[in-house]
């Protein structure tokens, strides 16, 4: 790939939109040193006041009109209608080698279902995956779930496509060397499980893939392995069970506080390491969730993201754009189905 | 029922048998008001030693001797042949009427199998399910959760009779008036979920239960409703990864303060509130988790519980067998079947 990565932003797409999504453009723009370059898909008179507002006219930021958004209460296959949408007009432009991916907090659902249509899957990949990268002790040392959502009902196949696509992905864009594959189950003996995961371990453990065997839920926050790979339904679960660990957190911790006078005077001492611990558990500072298994790069972010969560999606999918993931799980695959054939 | 009730506490079972539970003994006599009187099962002469140690040489506890006990790391089936195991020879006392309850802090296989084969399940009860209460935003309005590791392959006729399980035991031991009932799933709306959940929430609709619809993975923590119904596969993942996050709690607390001179000041005065913090997410706190549908009353508390945690499981016990959960879950099973076959 040559010259400047080609993100298309849809800046209609989340619960802020458009001005988050242009602040955050801007603060992606000022870290670029012209690696990629930004393409604000959406309302173009709506996009421009942002900018102005932003003091960001000057920028170097291409904008395609879209006049349609599509709303987080639309169904993900009615809004396939909605030909002129932001989120339908990105990926037509990554379709026609405009843009070489695509960033969006709107609709997740319909923006797989619209990478689906427009772009395909990888051949060989019967079910993409939502990747989401989660905090663990080790702090700068995450670990990468797939499936988080995207499939709810799973067959052992899939989550070996998955451990091979989170693999690649763990080692090329996040720089692990011969990453460490755990399957959820609940309990570390192969023969512990459902169906699904006794039929998914077998296949793992003939891959050749760093299969690691049976994580429990207790260890994704140890970091005992790089890529955790599951079905999107407990996945899902999981995912939206960490994320309220903050919320709860902070609303024990406020009771607890007015309980004890000791604590309001601890509490102005602690506010730098709470307010960082707070940031280890924001899962949007981690930016966003590749949409693994999809002919094009695409990458969600929350419908809530903050500027800075969407500088961070924004670079994930420079990175993925750059380190040419798609390509390598394609190469793996047809050497797995040659082994297979065999 | 008249009289204390009689609780048999496997004495062997648990990381730290017999001391943490003859201590957890001493503490929950300490509390007991006559109300129940503990029958202390296994190595005679080990709990009579914890006794001396402990001074409780003459405190009124039943001593009944088993020569064998199950370790860990044994298959819950080929542990069934130690028949003269403490986790056998309790169950055996409640069966021949000796013992109105069982507390087991040992291998939960093993109980569960036990318990199964000695007890029985009730009459219209397909799956017998542990459940667990959970802290909540709320604080001392916890959520039960069912089931969380029994069965990892479940049907929607099972998850149907957690929820009337779970209905009843919340209202009859935690105090809950007319339980809100959830079905974990990934997304609120009825349609969304697997195809177990599809048919799941169809027949928790059709039921007589107080049924709120599907609840997804954030809502738990703040307290959306009193009942979780799900599957032991994804409810063991769930709830290990919520014991997980303690630690990681701790483990990431102290790398900020050991960065931070500020914290290191914050951290005196803020310690008992974190300590306070620490309890409501320490799960042993609340006790053991009852085996709701076995035809008896057994609670199963964590292999590293804490004397305390020890006492609270002897509560919970005493409170199952008091309030007759098993009889109410009876009673609501024939009425249910008897409107299903008109």
């Amino acid at each position: 790939m040559n010259g400047p990565v080609k993100i298309a932003l849809d800046s209609m797409g989340g619960d802020f939109a458009p001005s988050v999504l242009v602040k955050g453009a801007v603060l992606a723009h000022q870290e670029s040193n012209g690696d990629f370059r930004l393409i604000l898909v959406g309302d173009e008179v709506k996009i421009k006041e942002e900018l102005k507002k932003n003091g960001a006219e000057g920028l170097p930021f291409i904008i395609q009109q879209a006049s349609e958004s599509i709303r987080m209460d639309e169904s993900a296959t009615l809004s396939l209608r909605k030909k002129d949408s932001s989120i339908a007009v990105a990926m037509q432009m990554q379709k026609d080698g405009e843009a070489d991916a695509v960033v969006s907090a709107g609709h997740t659902g319909a923006v797989m279902t619209s990478a689906l249509i427009t772009l395909g899957r990888i051949e060989g990949i019967s079910r993409p995956a939502i990747a989401t990268y989660m905090p663990t002790q080790r702090e700068k040392d995450g670990v990468l779930v797939l499936d988080v959502g995207a499939n709810s009902e799973c067959k052992a196949q899939h989550l070996l496509e998955f451990g091979i696509m989170g693999s690649i992905y763990s080692e090329s864009v996040l720089n692990k060397a011969n990453p460490r594959v755990g399957l959820l189950s609940i309990g570390e003996e192969s023969n512990k499980g459902n169906d699904l995961i006794l039929s998914s371990h077998k296949l793992l453990l003939e891959s050749q893939l760093n299969f690691v065997g049976n994580v429990e839920g207790n260890k994704i926050l140890k970091g005992s392995c790089d890529v955790v790979v599951c079905d999107g339904f407990v996945g899902n679960v999981m995912l939206k069970f960490a994320e309220s660990i903050d919320g709860f957190l902070t609303s024990i911790v406020k009771k607890q506080i007015k309980r004890n006078l000791f604590s309001k005077l601890g509490i102005l001492f602690l506010q730098a390491s709470l307010k960082r611990l707070r940031k280890v558990l924001d899962y949007s500072e981690y930016g966003g969730a590749p949409l693994l298994g999809i002919d094009g790069v695409c990458i969600v972010a929350h419908g809530g993201s903050s500027p800075k969560a969407i500088k961070n999606a924004i670079k994930v999918a420079y990175h993925m754009s750059k380190k040419n993931v798609n390509f390598k799980i394609k190469e793996v695959l047809s050497s797995y189905w040659q082994r297979i054939r065999k």
